[in-house]
């Protein structure tokens, strides 16, 4: 996918957890990852997710994921282009913080449960 | 410290990545929670903090992690009353997502290194 205008915010300090937050620190981009672990790969798919991600959201995240190199687009059909992601290894060595996230997730968020799929896909390799 | 206005974000999924990130997920949240694993515990030990956080920022995100159980607050002054922090078991048990955003950043992120003393607190107990 061609870049555009929003590049990745800039470094707020030389700390390794604030220069991750810097590039995938907010409520949606490692839902998107998330998805790219589970398989999903186009456009759609993602808006189908049920957090209901809300469509120029999506499509800021994927150019600037894409733009970090945590995840590679190719177009898969013309007219109009569509593109399907899929993560790239650096995207893929994120693999540990998701799965932190639904650890801490699944023992102290109530309500929560981490589907079967989504443990398998996040299990060591 | 007296719970006041906005409350933890509602929640977007039953998934546990997601109720995570609805509580943590926001660009600040996580490095003031690094700087209690560093002993940090008053206002203004985490505005020294080289990201420099905005005091309106700090205010917010203290109240929320607190109305969400991950910090506890305990007046040391009076006249005017100013607040000590310290997290919660709740809080701590957030350790391994601060280690795995540390060790992807220090890998991925060019120019970052983590601190010694932030590896140990961050090490396994």
């Amino acid at each position: 996918m061609p870049p555009t205008k929003k590049s990745a915010s800039s470094r707020r300090s030389a700390c390794p957890i604030s220069g991750s937050l810097d590039i995938i620190g907010d409520r949606w981009s490692l839902l998107v990852i998330r998805d790219l672990f589970r398989g999903l790969k186009r456009y759609g798919e993602f808006t189908g997710s049920p957090e209901g991600i809300p469509t120029n959201v999506l499509a800021e995240r994927l150019v600037r994921l894409e733009e970090n190199g945590i995840l590679a687009s190719e177009p898969y059909q013309k007219n109009p282009t569509r593109y399907a992601y899929t993560l790239t290894p650096k995207g893929r060595s994120l693999k540990p913080v998701l799965a932190a996230l639904g650890q801490w997730g699944a023992r102290h968020v109530p309500g929560t449960r981490i589907p079967v799929e989504l443990s398998a896909a996040l299990s060591d390799d």
